[in-house]
């Protein structure tokens, strides 16, 4: 696939150049001429002789910036100074940071804040523990927690190199849904010592986001959580890909005019996203469903069935169908990817249903490339914020911790993700629905609090979400309420 | 003691008053004839007939707040609404949050904080994990980690009834050091749990600030992280106590005019505090300490001695003294207490050496009425915040880790604290210092970067400062540097 330049693959070069001359022209013609975009030029500093230029340039790869650099020093009489690349300049330091929310001016300030008045309020916890959703940051804070070992597309990177990951879905937390997330990068990848860790600082938090963890163990270390911990679990990886999914689907089909108990739906991938996508779009009234991994379509009569293949094996393809991928896209109405680069190609999505729906999302390369799908399938999705349709989690995971937190839900259930994709795809009004727009933009200003009200909502009716204190007594202070 | 009025302990009560009379002065009159004192009066609403006026009240007590409210609902014609507890108030929600250093407005944001532009900042991590000091929060982040075991004075209310302390102690390292704190409340009191949590937290933090752990419990975690990690691990319990008492212990040897290896320093305590400050005063030099605990003084021939106390008992009491505290302190120069309410009497005080020093820092109540030792001794200082000297940790932690974090130390040890308290000690100078100004307030503009200059001295002369990077290759992108 051609590679366009990216402001994420920005670079800022210092240059001198002389100060008379066409130098400057120069260089934002060779610029774009090797494919780079010319964002910004700032003269820093200004004499008879020379002039000293920053320039900021769009690439498409770090290799890209390179070359243009290595063409850049080729022009008479321009020297090459600092060459900066933006994202991480943007990085220095970190992308996140812990605030107060009271000013601390003096010393009456420091008696209510610290020593000695915030020795009643921890006695009035300790006389009613439920009063920390009240009195404390419990109440809006997530506890991002990863071991390293999946992160992104990257892999077993580990704990220090998955922090800015963890960074970017905090500070994203807050944009779109208020929450204070703080990132808990873990130095083991034991499952019963993550297990351990995560149920010991659950205190101070109302939920609890995984991420980046390796399947299988991702799906055990979620299922033990659940089972101990009093507030919400969820792994982004799986159920926050599920639920935009979940929900392009179902406008995808409304696009096309079918009926989600009718199509027949093939997988690719039976990792943490592929099982999970499988499970909710079974809850979600799919009947026809076919899941491939690298080995081909998962069935009854393989040997080499896991725990999690073999759920799959029994609660899908019930024609109990053998052979590869590319079989059995053949006459399907839908493939979701959720595995490797350019699996199928154009005479694959040619062979599939009339009205096909393809929704390729490996990253960032997909299974098929989506401009040559488009040529026969009715819909096409990816990963890839450069197409339409972009399937993003960024669209889910702030609106239901922000539900599960303003309903003070102690589970997060399939109902509640169920609810959340219906919510999601309810902002693409009937009017705006079309093949190029099945579901919204990440900065859509309805998603977030449309998708967290449908999670509240959800939690309430499943008995999940505890009681709304209001106005109740402060434990040790019985004549006084606040 | 006598108590006085304190904004911690402040209520608002609203109330409705005739629009005519002297209903107001009323109010006030009985609030300061109750021992009360009205700081605020509010006006909130007003008719022909009432007035609704909420009345702010600094009260010595719950007790007391509730007796005036009592009294005040005896007024002719006055009713009363709601009362609120304002250290409650503030605490609602808790008192601090996470916060983007970074706008995310667009696609472009979105694309360099997260995907796909995080993806390189993460290799490079990957390809040189010291990168994640640059690259990441990590550079400065501090947990501040509590099982809840012992909190303030309040004994063992657990890790959910911790949590406001925890946010508070955050809210200070921001305001005095900058600092990103985040609490770490654990449901467990077990000290190979917490040193395997602890531990496997480690990499998205600087440092680590164990906080309200009690003893034993508290020297073996702390100790066999020191052992494990490459960041500093401080108890500030023990230790930021032992640095202020040593500054504070320093310049009253120098009001005094006695030297710290001379004086016969006698100590009631032998928990956390008492240890690492007895510790600490051995390295700056003491030659003559005696330690009591409860059952008195600390000498090899008792039968009850466990390891702490065992260390105790070989490090100090030359002269194997037996007896009470009481016996012990007769003739001392210095007394410093760690430990219980009015162990001590005027009596006891007005034995000691002249030019007796006397360090009560039991909180609330200190081991002897301060009013009453001032009377001999020649200088009182306790922790509290209505005496002069007031010896207070919020004077050492946010400038020790300030001073950790910019060395990016791998560790804490003796010498660096002791050239803390040799900092703070100096930030009182010599036309200032008296026997009533041996410590500057919290709020003293130069405490924290003068402790962290000296902490980050000592760290880089130990060679446990990490060489600061400045400019280095990104990994990913070697001929491009940031």
């Amino acid at each position: 696939m051609a590679t366009v330049p990216s402001v994420s693959n920005s670079i800022t070069v210092r240059l001198e150049v002389p100060a008379r001359g066409n130098a400057v022209s120069q260089i934002t013609t060779l610029v774009e001429s090797s494919g780079g975009s010319v964002t910004g030029l700032d003269v820093t500093a200004s004499g008879l002789e020379a002039l000293r230029i920053d320039v900021t340039i769009a690439t498409a790869s770090v290799a890209h910036a390179e070359e243009i650099v290595e063409k850049l020093r080729t022009i008479e009489g321009v020297s090459i100074g600092k060459v900066s690349d933006r994202t991480f300049l943007l990085h220095l330091g970190g992308k996140i940071e812990m605030s107060s929310k009271l000013p601390i001016r003096n010393r009456d300030d420091l008696s209510m804040i610290y020593t000695p008045g915030v020795a009643r309020v921890c006695m009035a916890i300790a006389e009613n523990p439920d009063d920390a959703r009240r009195l404390t940051i419990k109440r809006n804070s997530v506890a991002v927690v990863t071991d390293g070992s999946a992160v992104l597309g990257l892999g077993n990177i580990g704990p220090k190199a998955a922090l800015p990951v963890m960074e970017g879905k905090a500070a994203l937390f807050k944009r779109f849904a208020g929450i204070d997330a703080w990132p808990i990068c873990l130095d083991t990848q034991d499952t019963d010592a993550i297990v351990e860790i995560v149920k010991a600082i659950a205190p101070g938090f109302a939920g609890i986001n995984l991420e980046d963890i390796s399947a299988p163990r991702c799906f055990e270390i979620e299922a033990r959580l659940r089972e101990a911990l009093d507030i919400p679990v969820f792994h982004d990886d799986q159920h926050g890909t599920a639920i935009v999914v979940l929900a392009a689907l179902t406008n995808a089909l409304q696009v096309v005019g079918k009926d989600i108990a009718d199509v027949r739906v093939v997988m690719s991938g039976a990792g943490a996203a592929g099982t999970a996508i499988l499970k909710l779009l079974l809850a979600a009234g799919v009947e026809h469903a076919t899941v491939a991994d690298v080995r081909g379509v998962v069935h009854l009569g393989r040997d080499d069935l896991d725990d999690s293949l073999r759920w799959i094996a029994e609660n899908t393809n019930r024609s109990n169908r053998t052979g590869s991928l590319k079989d059995a896209v053949r006459g399907a109405d839908v493939f979701i990817g959720v595995s490797a680069p350019n699996v199928l190609n154009g005479e694959d999505i040619a062979a599939m249903a009339e009205g096909a729906i393809v929704f390729a999302l490996a990253n960032p390369d997909p299974e098929v490339d989506p401009a040559v799908a488009r040529q026969t399938a009715a819909v096409v999705a990816t990963g890839r914020s450069d197409f339409p349709n972009q399937i993003n989690n960024v669209l889910v995971f702030p609106g239901v911790f922000r539900g599960l937190l303003d309903a003070q839900s102690r589970t997060v259930n399939t109902e509640m993700m169920l609810a959340a994709a219906r919510a999601l795809a309810a902002t693409v009004g009937p009017e705006e629905l079309n093949a190029n727009y099945i579901i919204p933009s990440v900065f859509h200003a309805d998603v977030a609090k449309t998708v967290a009200a449908a999670v509240r909502e959800a939690a309430q009716a499943a008995g999940e979400a505890q009681v709304t204190p209001g106005v109740t007594e402060t434990g040790s202070f019985p004549a006084i309420r606040n």
